[in-house]
C-alpha cells in the first residue's frame, strides 16, 4: 500500500493537459502535473513581489487568479491558502501544512485544465494573471529562519573522507547518525546571483604558516533542499511517521564551498567560512504533492550495514521515503560561452543514492526537541553516486584536482575559475507519470574583491 | 590614546546619580551609567511587548518616556532611535548603528539624572513610564537571524581537546583561525525558560552500538554574546578597524550542551543535536557605549604564539579590544532549594582570558564576504581561564565527571540533573568607573519527555 504522501489523484493524471500550451511541451519542467510555488517580481520599480505558480513558460499570480475566478477558490481550505499567498514569501503558506496547500493545488489544476468545460472562459479571465517567466525576476521564495545542511550521501562522505582521512574515510558514526550541521541563512541567494570568490585563510601541507587570500579551490555542491511546512514546538520531537507531513516541498541547492579554506578551518567544529559566503537556491519549490508519483525506496544499503535505530525506521519510509529524481550539473566557462559551446554536463546522479530519506533527516533533527519553523531549509548534502560520473562536486569529480575535467574547446578544470557558470537541474520520471522538473539553480563566479 | 569605542563622556561619570533611587545602590547591575536595552511585556493579556531600558529595579518604557518629555527627544538622531524602538524587538534600533543609539543613551541619562535642574519634574512626568522589573516578563530582545558560536577561549579549547584528543589537544589551526560554527537560531530562549533534557544518540567506548535515550551528561556553557548593529553587504568584508562599530552590545549566553550526544555525533561536521535543543540569553543588552570605561587588552598570549594575520591585527584592538568583565556561574539543585541553601558559585572567570576579541571575531566572520545582519548573535564560546575555578562548563570543571563538584548539603555533581538551576551573572569594574552589571541568565533543567 502506498503511504499518504505517495498517493496520487486527478492532479497527477498524465493525460491532463493545460490550455497554457507551453505546459504541454514534452520537455517542459512545469506541466500541469507540477504546479510548483515561487515568489516573483516584475521589473518595473513599482512592481511588488508576489506568490506565483509556474506553468509551462508562464507564471500564474495566485492572488490575481483567485480574484478573477472566485468560485474556484471559495472552499474554506483553498481560501486559507490563498490568504497565505498575500505576502512576499511562501512562509505563511508553508505554515498551513498539507491540507490547504493540497486544496489550492486542486483549484489551480482545475482552472488551468484544458479539458474543463469552461476552459475558454478561464483562459480569458486569467489573461492578466499569467506573465511570461522570462519577464520576471525569481526571488528566494522563503524567509529562511534556519538552514541545516546534511551529509546524507554515503558515496560523498566516503569520497571526501578518503581524501581528508585516507586511513579512516567513513567515521564510525556515519551509518547510525544522519550527520548534519547548521549553515548560514543570511547568505542564501536566489539562482542567478553572482558568487564573489571569497577570501580566507589557507595553509598547504608544505606551508610554514597560513596566508589570507582569495580561495584557489572554489567548488559547487549539488544538493536537494527541503522546505519545512508547519513546525514543531521546542521540546517536542517529530516522529518519523509524521515527518513527511512537515515537508512542504523540494528545491535545488548549490552549497558553494572553498575547499582550501575548509581543509584548514574545519577541525574541530566543522565548516564555517568555507561555506557561508553564498548558497544558491532554485526559485521553484516542487511540492510534496507533485512528487507523490515518484516516491520509491532508496537504493539498498550495503550488506552488513546496521539497521537504522527505531526512531529512524518505519515501513512507509523504507518503501517510499526516496524520490526518483535525477540531478545534473552543467558547467560553462567564459571561453566556452565565447566559442559558442553549450554548457557541459559534468555529472548526473540520482537522489535515491542517499543514505537517509528527507523524513529521516526531519525525525533526526527534532529527536532532541529542536524546533523547526515554517520555511526552514534542510539540505541533503552533496548528492553523489557510486560512479565517478555521479559525483556531485568538483572535489570528488576531479579527485581534489588530481584528475582535471576536460571541457569542450580544450580547457580543463580542477576547481572553478572566474567567469565559470554552474547550473544545477533536476527532474522526476516514473512509469505512468508525467515527467516534472525543478527548473535550474545557477550562479557565475566573479573575481574576488 | 583611547580608540573611539573606549571614549567616555558625561554618561559614564561615576558621580552621576539617578532620582530612581534603586539605581544608586552600590550592588545594582543597572546604575544610570549602564542603561541597557531589552524587550519587556506586562502580564495582562492585553499587554504588548515594548523596548525598555533597565534602571535600578525599574524598567523605563522608551516610547512612553519620549512621549512624556518630548523636548529631550527632539534631536533628529534621538528621534530616529525612538522611532526604531516602536516595535517589539531591538532589531531596528540595532540597524541604526552607533550614532542614534548613543544619542538616545544621552537623552535617557539626562532625564534620569538626579542632578538635572528639572529632576523632580522628570520624575513626575515619567511616573507611568517606569515599571518594576519584577512585574514584567523579559523576552528574547531580538529577532535573531543567524547565531554564530565561537570557540575563542584557548583554555577551554585546550581542556576540551585534551579530553577528546589527549595526544593532540590544541589543533594546529587554533592560534591562527578564530574557530566558530553556526548555531541554531530557532531554539534561542529567554532567560528563565525551562530546558527540557534532550534525547539523542549516544555510544560509550565500550558499547557495541549506539542507543537513543535522554542525555546523561547535560552541561551548561558560560558565554558572552555580541549582537550585531548595522550589517554588511554580502561580498564586502568588515575590516577590523570598523568591526567595533558593528557591535551593538553584549549579553550573557548559556549554550546548553549534551556531552554524550556531542562526542558521538560531532565528527566530521561539528556539534549539532548536542547543542541545538536550547540556548538561553540574558534579557538586557549592555551597549558598547556603556562598556567604554572597561576596555582593556586581552590577557597576553603565551610566549611563542604567532602574531595574528594582518586582517586580525591593529593597535586599537590590541590595546582596548577586551572587556574587563567578570563572569560567574551559580548552581542550585532541588535539594539545595528545599534546604534553603543559596545558589553555589561553581566558577568565576574573566572575559579577558579570551584568545580573540569580539572585533576580531567580526572581522574574521566577514573576511570571506559573509553578510552579518542587525540582530545576529555572535557568542564567544565557553569563557574559561587558566585555573580550575575559572572553567566555564561542567565538562571542564569536573574533568568529564572524574572530579565531581561538592555542593552545599552534601550533594555532588558530575553533570546537570533534573531540577538543577544554572544562573550566569557578569559585571564590569574598573578604576574610576561605576560598576555595571549584566543581570542574570538562568534556566532550570526539566525531565526528558
Amino acid at each position: 500500500m502506498r503511504p499518504y504522501f505517495a498517493e496520487t489523484d486527478a492532479t497527477h493524471d498524465p493525460a491532463r493537459r493545460s490550455w497554457v500550451v507551453s505546459a504541454n511541451e514534452p520537455d517542459t519542467d512545469f506541466p500541469i502535473q507540477n504546479l510548483p510555488f515561487g515568489v516573483v517580481k516584475g521589473r518595473r520599480a513599482a512592481d511588488l513581489p508576489g506568490v506565483g505558480v509556474a506553468i509551462g513558460d508562464q507564471v500564474l499570480d495566485v492572488a490575481t487568479a483567485a480574484g478573477m475566478l472566485p468560485d474556484h477558490f471559495a472552499d474554506a481550505e483553498v481560501k486559507r491558502a490563498v490568504d497565505a499567498c498575500m505576502q512576499p514569501t511562501l512562509n505563511a503558506l508553508m505554515a498551513l501544512g498539507p491540507g490547504p496547500r493540497r486544496a489550492l493545488r486542486h483549484a489551480i489544476g482545475t482552472i488551468l485544465d484544458a479539458a474543463h468545460p469552461k476552459a475558454a472562459e478561464h483562459e480569458r479571465a486569467l489573461a492578466h494573471a499569467l506573465v511570461r517567466m522570462d519577464r520576471l525576476d525569481c526571488l528566494v521564495p522563503v524567509r529562511i529562519g534556519d538552514y541545516t545542511d546534511f551529509y546524507a550521501s554515503v558515496h560523498h562522505a566516503t569520497n571526501v573522507g578518503s581524501m581528508f582521512r585516507p586511513d579512516n574515510p567513513l567515521l564510525p558514526n556515519y551509518k547510525w547518525v544522519p550527520i548534519g550541521y547548521h549553515g548560514r541563512a543570511s547568505s542564501i541567494v536566489a539562482s542567478g546571483t553572482p558568487v564573489v570568490r571569497p577570501h580566507g585563510q589557507r595553509k598547504g601541507p608544505q606551508d610554514a604558516d597560513p596566508v589570507l587570500g582569495a580561495s584557489r579551490s572554489l567548488d559547487y555542491e549539488c544538493e536537494v533542499g527541503a522546505f519545512v511546512a508547519h513546525g514543531n514546538t521546542l521540546g517536542a520531537a517529530i516522529p518519523l511517521s509524521e515527518a513527511e507531513s512537515h515537508v512542504f516541498g523540494l528545491c535545488l541547492v548549490n552549497d558553494w564551498s572553498a575547499r582550501d579554506v575548509q581543509s584548514w578551518e574545519y577541525q574541530p567544529l566543522g565548516p564555517f567560512l568555507a561555506k557561508n559566503f553564498a548558497t544558491s537556491v532554485s526559485p521553484w519549490v516542487v511540492t510534496s504533492e507533485a512528487l507523490a508519483p515518484f516516491r520509491v525506496p532508496l537504493a539498498p544499503r550495503a550488506d552488513g550495514d546496521p539497521s537504522p535505530l527505531p526512531y529512524l525506521s518505519d515501513a512507509s519510509d523504507a518503501s517510499h521515503g526516496g524520490v526518483a529524481m535525477m540531478l545534473e550539473v552543467r558547467l560553462q566557462t567564459t571561453r566556452m560561452r565565447e566559442a559558442g559551446h553549450a554548457p557541459h554536463v559534468v555529472s548526473r546522479t540520482r537522489f535515491t543514492h542517499m543514505y537517509w530519506t528527507m523524513a529521516q533527516l526531519v525525525a533526526h533533527h527534532t529527536v532532541n526537541g529542536c524546533n523547526l519553523q515554517p520555511g526552514d531549509l534542510l539540505a541533503s548534502g552533496t548528492v553523489s553516486g557510486p560512479t565517478p560520473e555521479e559525483r556531485g562536486c568538483l572535489l570528488e569529480r576531479t579527485w581534489r584536482g588530481a584528475e582535471p575535467l576536460a571541457l569542450p574547446g580544450g580547457e580543463t578544470r580542477a576547481f572553478l575559475e572566474d567567469g565559470d557558470v554552474v547550473t544545477l537541474a533536476a527532474w522526476c520520471e516514473a512509469e505512468g507519470a508525467r515527467r516534472i522538473g525543478f527548473g535550474t539553480c545557477t550562479g557565475e563566479i566573479v573575481a574576488a574583491r
